[in-house]
């Protein structure tokens, strides 16, 4: 039932390939500007971290753990440790940060064969911290194909042209209790991740957080604020 | 900066394989249950289709279209017909038609390959229609891969175990204006179309429709609604 007839004068739109964002309020952010590689027509991830802690956390240094690699076209992940342990005396940054550091060993391992479910199938089975956590994994083939596969309520979305074009869909049972691999049998394992995947194209912006990101800051805001910043690498910076 | 840890007693959560939705206040709406093959573990659509014309615009039967076609795993997509052509004395309906009747006879075009993609471009550029219309297209792979490609703001979603886990997003140029496939060259192409994929399993449920779907109910109405009915295949009926 759309009535608007699309004509010529509404055709330009800005470009906001490589832009970044700097969050007000998150306490995980990744972004990711898939670039094209002008001698072989592949893309890759061009990509900017930052972490900022929940204020009343920052004495661990929050309980977000993420990795970045520039394996084939670029691999992005976000862990968020489930706060609820603190209740029972165990730091719940650890089985997320441990999470990360297992699937950074394990981007190229031949089992895993750049799949994200696989992944965090083998990560987890090799985190041996007590505790949980909510985790996304992205990984980007050089053809543009971006490989996501997420447990619980971190997010990602893909900005193009201004737009978002693809948002993932957080998973929870109830209210602040989302999906997560967890140390305990009750908890969730890779069976239960979507897995989706996007096909991108060069300037595509990805903005990949934990639900502190994506609770506290509109999908709306968050394209505002990557149209006014030019390089998604110093996003670290800003 | 999720709260709650995840224990035994939440493990349940009902299981809403197979069923079917009936909308109150959409024009267009095709929904389809994904069901293992015991024989060969192979997954394929149940499908069911329900349009209900705006009231203003029963004469011509509406300016959606779809069809559904068994082909592979089985292939669901939806046009909408982009109404401000009646004011250009252009039946709006003619072209939506038009492009779902050649998608239908495309499915199993050997350049088309099974991919929504290219499935826009062939029925697109055998449409000959004056108009423009939003469109999607739905494939599914036998080993449980669903392909998507749209232009503007017809949708999709994936419901697992009551919950939403996969949502496509809507492309407009501004409010009420969406990308469009046209018979002039102002408009979108296949080029445009938002490309995913999602792994689905035995008992997804697929809601797919025109934006008179989503911009008229809200997606835990779907998802409400759903719990309620039985059977996809009844749903035409429903």
């Amino acid at each position: 039932m759309a009535n608007s007839i699309y004509s010529s004068q509404q055709l330009f739109q800005p470009c906001l390939s490589n832009k970044h964002c700097v969050p007000k309020k998150t306490n995980l952010l990744c972004f990711a500007s898939s670039q094209l590689n002008p001698a072989r027509s592949e893309v890759s991830f061009c990509t900017g971290t930052l972490l900022i802690p929940h204020p009343n956390k920052v004495e661990r240094g929050g309980e977000d753990a993420f990795f970045v690699s520039n394996f084939k076209g670029g691999v992005i992940a976000v862990a968020d440790g489930v706060s609820g342990w603190a209740e029972q005396n165990v730091d719940p940054s650890l089985f997320s940060k441990e999470l990360m550091a297992n699937a950074s060993s394990l981007v190229g391992d031949l089992e895993v064969n750049y799949d994200p479910q696989i992944l965090i199938r083998k990560a987890h089975a090799a985190t041996g911290s007590k505790g949980s956590a909510t985790a996304i994994v992205a990984m980007l083939e050089r053809n543009g194909t971006m490989k996501v596969a997420s447990v619980g309520d971190c997010g990602l979305r893909v900005i193009r042209k201004g737009q978002i074009i693809f948002s993932t869909t957080p998973q929870e049972h109830y209210f602040d209790c989302p999906y997560q691999l967890s140390s305990e049998l009750v908890g969730q394992t890779y069976l239960d991740a979507v897995v989706s995947s996007v096909e991108l194209v060069e300037g595509d912006t990805i903005v990949m957080g934990s639900d502190g990101l994506f609770d506290n800051v509109f999908d709306g805001e968050i394209v505002s604020t990557l149209a006014a910043y030019s390089d998604v690498v110093e996003a670290g910076i800003g």
